[in-house]
């Protein structure tokens, strides 16, 4: 288990009282010591901003987001953040990102990145231009088994790749729960404004897409796409079903859905090539299984000595002692702390991988658009 | 157990020696002691035909299925066969299912039905004029937790239905067995001579929409397609991918591959509706998941009291004990020898099932052939 | 799957209607077509008997096993039974086995064997001076999964052995069942009469001893048996912890009970060697788990090619086509006609495991009288 | 997600550079921001106790708890440490817990607690007569289904108990790992003099004791134990069995082992009642079966809405996003933080836990001695 002596000054905003997101951000970055929660604009509004601040103890809370950035940008750089934590509700992701990377300030930000692609340009343009480190929040890439999937992809283990099954399935959105508008979660990832122009393919598939590509290294080519709004007055899809074609000839489908009741956060990968498969499972994350041709399958552990040096790497306590989720959202956070203090070889998942999956959620919505065509999806450099 | 005094005198046309479909056939039939085996055309030469005849010990062993139609026309009624199983490649089912229905036979026939509706169609007309049983041995259908997803569904325990997933996954065909043609499971099915026009589609596919038609009975109105071959010159898919539009509005996905590395028969069936899901899979065959909403996940299991009369009907040992496939095979048999004895209610896929999916394939490889468009569907009175 | 031209003659005493054990018998019987069941005394009183015989459209129904004896005997040897099923409850095997294998006949009995060392012996006797193949049902051991685990304790895969723990845990006795005499399984098990000394130790502890000896190949030495009565009134065990200690050191732990609730027919068997474990459950019977140190866990699945030649004997249909309770019981059948056509390597439990079993519970019951004493459990040659 | 806005003041001692659960303590205690860890005595040597502190950038390094004991008590008391947390090896427990509850600092102590129920006493005296918190880490009770299950058999939901099956299987120590004493983990597991009188019994088998302890409620009133070192030259058991009577006539099996190659951290257990059954496996943390007589099997899950209020409390995410190890952990160090704050509702283990955790080893290291007679555990008050 990493350690660090010195943690790095950490700045939040959004996430206050009541923000699931916003405590699981905190949990991840205190897990190993190396951040230290320093400053926040913690609402959107300036009183419950402040009130939020005060009840988690921040040395500095501050009424809105702009205000931190002054007021940061006011202290002498020792004491200053060093990053900063965007979780507000997707719409706000843009202003703040790009005002914080521009005045130098390393970003963590949640996904979907932006809204367009036309955005996540323009992201990239400014952090590139700042040198700043910027992470996105796919926590589940985080996962030591992710990892390891991707090493036996990558060391040839599977032979060329021929076909690729991602499948997000959820059940919480099965019944209107927007109506009212008491669950506020529920709320705004169905409000086309806050939350873009994805419901599900926004929320949980952008996770399903940036997980195979991480895993695979494969780069979709086109998508062509189903989106489906069960519950009646909802303004947003709650169910995806996209086809896949990846440069190269591989192909794969994804299949995401909020409406499949007893689903909890189903989240599984299946890889396919021409002398082997490999299979994981979100709610089983300490085991992957590899199948080679005429061979028995073998089930892989979190903290065996076969596995490889990410695997190894990004693992806390010995096999059998179940990590889960925050664990891999503190990965996340501890290669963002790595990135930070100059370690080339840090391993998060970055504006790169935000960007291409805005890109891809315009492609799905654009092929849903157009009847289900086949709908290109642009090479980024 | 049933085990009936006097077994059905049954006749089988092809599953002779090195043919793994008719010993399964010959077992389930043997299962319950509801048929007798007593007369056979079991292979396509004359000479292998009466050899196979005499190694299994035939009272009457025939050169050709033609020899055998005649021969027992030729005997008294009460020694001659009541019904005839039909194990060959999928090209011969159609001449010799409507001889045999047309000399007033009782028929079982192998999936896929035949090769085109009008095929089916005519085999329908010929067993509705001459009244006898037409049995198609989509033998999953018979697994009891099969008939429990099936009660579940029609008592709107999940109220109304929303979406399916059905996924059969295999993997030996990840390589090219059929090459050379030593390999004679391999070779025929990829032969569009004597598979039919699909390749997995038409031989695995077509159980799993039996399978969902047959637990949620829902009815195909269109399908999308997208057919794939992934091993280098085979002249059939091997992979295919299939949207799916029920009449009444629910939504579908079929996933079937036979190139998925590690899969040996995992045929999977998922039902949402709009207050429950349930799930099945065929290598648990005994085990059925029920979710409603904000209740705890139920696994039902066969054997137990809490179970449906159809269920339970077709459960031979208590729970615990698995009963597999050649028990839901049987279970075919039995439906089949019930319905020849002049049970009404006797439950096994029918003449409907197979016409229905020689419909959906042809569907399918219409929709492929058309880039993926939509294709409907005809309905069947 | 094995289809023999020329099927064995069977007789078979007790298992007429509603009695669950003897059509299961007889559908594993006709599974292969290596039996033909032609003669029966099947229930207590000579009307039911023959009403039994009726039922099932016996060729020869008899009033009585002693009529049977005779009866058969008249016959002309071609026409005679070969071999006799005997599934009576506990206390009549012992003279029916001894008249039957007295008069030269092959025997097929249900486990526990006898009720007495002593009766073992004598069977063991005549069965060895009348030259008969005597076997027991102990139908987990037919089982593919299990002949793979017994080749690869044999093959040294797991290096010396040291410990090995089998449970037998079923839920059905938690009430008194018993009471009132209505549920004819619960009266004779739990009637010492007619069950013999043990309880769930005699019932299923014997299945649980059976499977840890065909897997290990161990012997027992000494047993310290704890046996409990946990549902108020019940005459037998219906809970057992064993403590085991084998020849040549290694340990051992036997759990038995018929009051564990959900539990259904759950066998489990853990063998651990200095090298590796394997792990096997009757209610997933298709697979079989392997550790060995520092390499992945592997999942060895019945129907593939790399299990042992036994394994592949005992398959029917392939990888991912579920085989159960009837096929494993069934293998035993298979063994038994392949034995008595002369097959020197044909692979069934035989008499020798029938004695080893009465010698086991004999001792345990022994332990538990003497409040948990270490019991020797003699040698048998 | 619980975050105080004032965090407890703690300090170490043991849990330097290289020692994993010192790290594990250090996590747990950051999770929820519930404590500040700004002391330190890491180490048994000066020089490595103050690096270690260094390393991990402590703002006071201690070179032993002697020395941290007097300095922290110079320190006003608004400066001072609030709670200690001991993890050094089992022999340092005593003197050091004793001499901080003694000095009115609240204590947090790894398990077993200490070597003898002696020292066990003192504990209890001097932590009531000085009024300071006192906590084992039995983590394994922090997990929100294991305190859903202790709900259940609150609730009667099982009826009265009948019998307790705990199991905590590793393999890690199957081969002489400590020879040489590189490995430090088994070296001083594996030594008397450092561990105390129990290997397997001790390290992990006081796991299994406690968590049936606080699940059922039950006492323990006779144990009758076998232990066995099965690693020739091991100076401790590194497998046992004990039988268990509880004081009301319940019976239970405890079985432990770090031999059995492929197991990792294997913690079951099963609790049987007369109208139902729970069971609950550690590497499958987040879910918890139910069986009751005649119904569906019930797989509750955490973070749904049908669980306790204690499970809800305990638990961080939602359902599906995996919580693990350091989760219960943490919830270990939440419950002691509440404790110290004063919250009278606090749920974590205390000294009384860790007390008959002492008792238990005794008696089952008596048990054995005297060859595996019934030998009673003391109540205590």
């Amino acid at each position: 288990m990493r350690e660090p002596a010195v943690p790095v000054r950490l700045g939040m905003v959004g996430g206050g009282a009541g923000a699931f997101i916003g405590a699981v951000h905190r949990a991840a970055a205190r897990l190993d010591g190396a951040f230290e929660l320093v400053a926040g604009a913690l609402a959107s509004t300036p009183e419950r901003a402040l009130a939020s601040a005060a009840e988690l103890g921040l040395p500095r809370g501050y009424p809105s987001w702009q205000a931190m950035l002054d007021g940061e940008l006011a202290l002498p750089p020792e004491q200053r953040i060093e990053a900063v934590s965007i979780v507000t509700p997707n719409h706000l992701h843009f202003p703040i990102a790009r005002a914080f990377a521009d005045a130098g300030f390393h970003v963590v930000c949640d996904k979907p990145l932006v809204h367009s692609s036309a955005q996540a340009d323009e992201l990239v343009r400014v952090a590139r231009e700042r040198g700043v480190v910027f992470a996105v929040t796919y926590n589940y890439s985080g996962y030591p088994m992710v990892k390891e999937a991707r090493r036996l992809v990558r060391d040839g283990v599977l032979g060329p790749l021929r076909k690729v099954v991602v499948e997000y399935r959820q059940g919480w959105l099965a019944t209107p729960l927007e109506a009212g508008g008491e669950n506020r979660q529920a709320a705004w990832r169905t409000d086309p404004a806050r939350s873009g122009p994805g419901g599900a393919i926004g929320d949980i598939g952008s996770h399903a897409e940036q997980l195979l590509a991480t895993v695979t290294g494969l780069e979709v080519e086109a998508v062509r796409a189903e989106l489906t709004t069960f519950v009646p007055g909802r303004a947003l899809d709650d169910d995806a079903t996209v086809l896949l074609r990846f440069r190269g000839g591989a192909r794969g489908v994804l299949l995401v859905s909020q409406v499949e009741i007893g689903a909890e956060n189903d989240l599984r990968l299946r890889v396919h090539g021409e002398r082997g498969s490999l299979s994981w499972r979100q709610e089983e994350p300490n085991r992957l299984w590899l199948a080679t041709l005429d061979e028995p399958a073998q089930l892989r552990s979190r903290g065996q000595p076969y596995l490889g040096a990410a695997a190894a790497a990004a693992s806390r306590v010995p096999p059998g002692h179940p990590e889960g989720f925050l664990e891999a959202f503190a990965n996340v956070y501890a290669g963002v702390a790595a990135a930070i203090r100059g370690d080339a070889g840090a391993d998060y998942p970055g504006l790169a991988d935000g960007a291409r999956g805005v890109d891809f959620i315009e492609a799905v919505v654009a092929s849903a658009a157009q009847g289900g065509a086949w709908v290109n999806v642009r090479p980024r450099a």
